[in-house]
């Protein structure tokens, strides 16, 4: 009973008009499994080089239930490097060696097959497919995948085929648009979702989120505002794993999930996603206490929530 | 009792992907009355030319207690063309005719003192410190401005000391941090809120809009969601009347403002912002009816609110 993470595992060098951190701990599973797993145990599935630093593996065994599937293959460790612009929402990617992610082959253990939720980060889209088919061996009840430009644009075929087979699409708001080929967001969303997923997510990086249901529902989510961003990188697979890891605790408690529950997932997805972008690599993530959360869930709360009435019968209605 | 807004009347010409509008009605003052006049009377003050349509005139008439501060001077009317990317999010200016425009120097009747509410639409900053001179004969109770980036380069001067007499000011996320000069909205938002203003309205275009209040107080409301945008010109205007012509009706019957009154009156923003997208020029907004509004606005309860208990002990907290 638990979530399965598939994703990279890499070393970052990242810029910012504020600071810079090399060879920190990066990866879409690094993130993800860093913020799950302060809701549910974790499977990190993924591959390092022999050059991964013995902290970095230490830290991961801390947030996964054991690191038998984090592979360590001759050669290097996924390096990215990226420059953020004093937005620090556009970003300039330096370089991008890929090492052994390139001949990444994810293979589960037979026990990951009995996770209730499987995420599958930002990869290949026939790698995804291949662990879903592994997945389907056990009992997963959640699938749910990211994905990015790159494969929207050269491997759209392969990504329509794993779009049909999840039941939560998480994307960023461009990327929609991109996929469905429209600049209007709720065309692309109806587009996502008739190809099957129940739920789509949209992420709109320092705007907040979306959750839009195939049954027609619709649930808007602001960001959590921070003081001082320092590093958004890492933000959005944070955001997966707030949001994933608390729909896992309703379902490990055995609840069928409502919108309720997407929504309050929704919530906490957000409020990961703020504490990554407080620091560098998993800087803040990884200290972030329930009591943590739990504050910014009430805050969340009390900067969105308004009076349901507002006395119509003031309004002139002149026309 | 009632609201005085400054601000040009103009004829836009507008291409947007979907189609285009030519010498339709538009000018910030002709949205923001269109939006106000369904909460509260609203006295339009403005200048147009002689060339000015009289259909126009006769719509206006129906939006404002009287036209007599709606000056018709020898020359043309201010027109404005623009063309609209893919996205709807970005324009292109092609042509600014200010006309009579150029020689605007609004003057107030007496009466025109006693409206609860001013709205400074975007006009030079000068016009806008004159206009609250005028106004502080009468009773006014709450002073709101937006500006632009024009003013924040030419005239930041003249801007500075009419923000340092504004209860209100309204502007747009980027024009924020233009003129706190840094990326950082929250370190903007306090640069403007220590001039003096009790509240700061961070217009957000298809994401919404924020409310932050010199207290330290913060809000956010999530965009109304459209189907179709035709034209988002005028939505930010559209936007002013509908947040302050709520807060005018909360002041007509006798209350003081409290938190509640600016959070709901931001959700009224966001839906006149919404009708005034969904066509051309007043197209939309004009007919909408004091049932739309309600619709919405139990729409925006619905999509926005969330459980505030989520079972906090599910959280493992391995940190």
């Amino acid at each position: 009973m638990s979530i399965t993470v598939v994703g990279s595992v890499a070393l970052d060098t990242v810029y910012t008009p504020f600071g810079q951190a090399q060879d920190a701990l990066g990866g879409s599973a690094s993130y993800f499994a860093t913020a799950a797993s302060l809701y549910d145990q974790v499977n990190l599935v993924g591959v390092v080089g022999e050059d991964f630093p013995q902290e970095h593996l230490e830290f991961l065994g801390t947030r996964s239930a054991t690191l038998d599937s984090l592979q360590v293959a001759q050669g290097k460790t996924f390096r990215w490097g990226g420059r953020y612009a004093l937005d620090m929402n556009s970003r300039e990617t330096l370089f991008t060696e890929l090492g052994v992610f390139a001949e990444f082959k994810p293979s589960l253990p037979e026990a990951y097959g009995h996770a209730e939720v499987v995420f599958l980060a930002n990869i290949h889209p026939a790698l995804q497919l291949d662990v879903l088919q592994q997945m389907e061996r056990g009992g997963v009840q959640l699938r749910a995948l990211d994905t990015m430009n790159l494969w929207i644009e050269t491997t759209r075929d392969a990504l329509t085929e794993v779009l049909r087979k999840v039941d939560v699409v998480m994307i960023a708001e461009e990327e929609a648009r991109q996929y469905a080929n429209t600049p209007n967001l709720q065309a692309a969303a109806r587009t996502i979702l008739d190809l099957g997923p129940k739920i789509l997510v949209i992420k709109q990086g320092p705007y907040g989120s979306l959750l839009i249901g195939a049954d027609g529902s619709y649930f808007a989510a602001p960001s959590f505002p921070i003081e001082e961003v320092r590093d958004p990188t890492g933000a959005g697979d944070a955001f997966a794993g707030g949001f994933l890891g608390y729909l896992a605790t309703r379902l490990h408690a055995g609840h069928e999930l409502a919108p309720a529950d997407y929504q309050r997932g929704l919530v906490h997805g957000n409020i990961l996603g703020s504490f990554a972008c407080e620091d560098f690599s998993v800087g803040r993530l990884k200290e972030v206490t329930a009591e943590d959360i739990a504050a910014r869930y009430q805050q969340c709360v009390s900067f969105t929530h308004f009076e349901a009435e507002w006395s119509s019968g003031t309004v002139a209605a002149t026309a």
